[in-house]
């Protein structure tokens, strides 16, 4: 069967491999096992459709990657971007696909298992190799898949120069008396005209709806003076965008100005904030302060930012307690807000990455209030 | 916070939490566990995000079903559809859930779980609670959601009339020189037009890509000749369909014609074995039989059928081997095919559902070999 593929992209994987297994010893563990989702995806580039048969690739330090397939789906496999280093393990209906499983692993050994495998295979690999221990890949190994590389960091920015395309468009849409799902139905258009594969949330919270960062988009029929949060993504090419910007309909007020200021330099302070070494938690800090100085820090209801990559929400997480040192290649949301119930929201979202000597935002839209019609 | 439900509704789901209570009681368990997915949405009417968050129904018999939530989905669990008499305890960022969920359970307790929990919630929930033993719920209660109740077969024969609305109108739209895919888009439009919120698999395998059971759809020109297996469906109100048909593109050759004559007298005979009380198996047998007796055995290489309901493929199976009685209120694929490699494949589909005094279809279009231009 041929296999086209780069050197470089097979390299990629290889390196993604050799260092999750050095990550894995480091943390006292036999290896990690990555079932189908993100972990497979990124470990070996391929991606079946979830089911109930075994799929399971075996990363230990100093061994080739195994990975176990269902028979039918051997081909594609073989076909998959990343698996030209892995050796194929087939099993066929009516095998132990667990036994086949257990045979590779070391009996008296303590993977990482990603965090989404299915129960079924948890209890049956249990089962099957009883001293083998497992702990979630989240909780042992968080920062696998944190640190992207090149080609990584290349399509983080493509997905961001997309959603700042389709934010520059939702500008001249008009808001004034048109419901929030309409303007959220034309984001999810965009990005998808700009090349999403899937637009997979659109938050368009208008006036006191703006106050609840858990709301997505209603009926409300969005009306003159409004203040309009829009945080919207999705995927391109397997990595996410996500960024938010809040606008005015019409001439903002006094008040929307001055708070919409205040987010805007908090944003600027985590932002500035982002050096590789820097925990975490000071990028929260850093954010946040501006707030809580500008006396609006008990209406900041929620960490600074969450990493992004294959999912939209990963580690690292910028929040107060997480001591994680920033690392060059770290891809993350910088997203303080200001929630003033019954009133309105302002929210303002980058995506981040670590450079060698500071931050590189990947979102470049203004972040000064724009005025819609 | 009102609840708008019909007391039919909550009676039905509360029927099912009974019923899953004392079927957990007779496999020797101590309850039910059930997690974001099709066995939550079965005992609760509830269908949130899967996510890293734990939701987790416990049911357990004599015992009222408690609902572990995050807070903030508190509010979507109350309001769903089957939730009125269920315990809800909501945690909050920062709790331990699985410290929460351990006090719930039996602390010696074994519990079905699942197949699809998160091996994050499995592992922690073996650490909170580490006596507790947990089994596969497919493993442990395979029938959990095989006897369909009348809301149940309601949705399902709508969905199947929806199918077969689909199969109708396909027989109009033109065959030859047109590509597989191209048919496998307007089956998808079409299905999504009589109804379907999803249009989950469009097989259309032309001429010797028929003879692959495992074929979706690819580039090939559809020609004149040409016999072509549809396999399609997707889901509907929540409930599946799932039905195929072959079809001859233009006259149809002897050949064709001797071999589909054999397949629909084996879809009827199988159909003709459903009863209450028969194996599975011996549904599988009757269909093969007429198969085998014409010949063509060796060319039948799957199971005749399959369960059907939340999902598309779901206990109860047709296969050899599978010993489980039929009971009134079941519903499953028959589905008896010939491959001839190289040549043409042919295959006829129908959902069935047990009643009474034998079986019911849902779908209902000729199967007769019905040509197209």
């Amino acid at each position: 069967m041929s296999r086209h593929r780069s050197p470089a992209t097979h390299a990629g994987f290889a390196t993604r491999v050799t260092r999750t297994g050095q990550a894995a010893r480091a943390a006292g563990l036999s290896g990690m096992l990555a079932t189908p989702g993100p972990d497979l995806t990124y470990l070996a580039g391929y991606t079946p459709h979830v089911n109930e048969r075994l799929t399971l690739l075996i990363v230990a330090p100093d061994r080739d990657p195994v990975l176990i397939v269902p028979r039918l789906e051997r081909g594609d496999a073989e076909r998959a971007e990343g698996t030209e280093g892995v050796t194929l393990v087939d099993w066929s209906d009516g095998d132990d696909p667990y036994r086949v499983a257990g045979g590779v692993l070391d009996p008296q050994g303590r993977y990482a298992i990603s965090d989404a495998a299915w129960a079924l295979h948890v209890l049956e690999l249990q089962r099957a190799a009883p001293a083998v221990g497992y702990v979630p890949a989240t909780t042992a190994l968080p920062m696998l898949r944190a640190v992207k590389d090149d080609a990584e960091l290349g399509r983080l920015a493509a997905a961001g120069a997309a959603a700042d395309a389709t934010y520059q468009q939702i500008l001249q849409v008009g808001f004034a008396g048109r419901r929030e799902t309409d303007i959220a139905a034309d984001l999810a258009r965009l990005l998808r005209e700009h090349g999403h594969a899937t637009a997979d949330f659109t938050i368009v919270g208008s006036g006191p709806n703006g106050a609840n960062p858990h709301h997505g988009a209603g009926d409300r029929i969005i009306a003159q003076g409004d203040v309009v949060v829009m945080d919207f993504g999705g995927t391109m090419d397997g990595y996410g965008s996500d960024t938010t910007r809040t606008v005015c309909v019409g001439e903002p007020s006094a008040h929307a100005k001055e708070v919409h200021e205040v987010v805007r330099r908090a944003q600027q302070a985590g932002f500035e904030a982002v050096h590789p070494g820097v925990a975490c938690q000071d990028v929260d800090r850093a954010a946040r302060r501006v707030i809580t100085e500008a006396g609006y820090g008990d209406h900041f209801i929620h960490r600074t930012g969450h990493g992004i990559g294959l999912t939209v929400h990963e580690p690292p997480y910028m929040v107060e307690g997480e001591m994680q040192p920033l690392l060059p290649g770290m891809c993350f949301s910088v997203e303080p807000g200001i929630y003033l119930q019954g009133d309105f929201g302002v929210r303002i979202e980058d995506i981040v990455t670590v450079t060698a000597d500071g931050g590189l935002r990947f979102n470049n839209t203004s972040r000064e209030l724009q005025t819609v019609s």
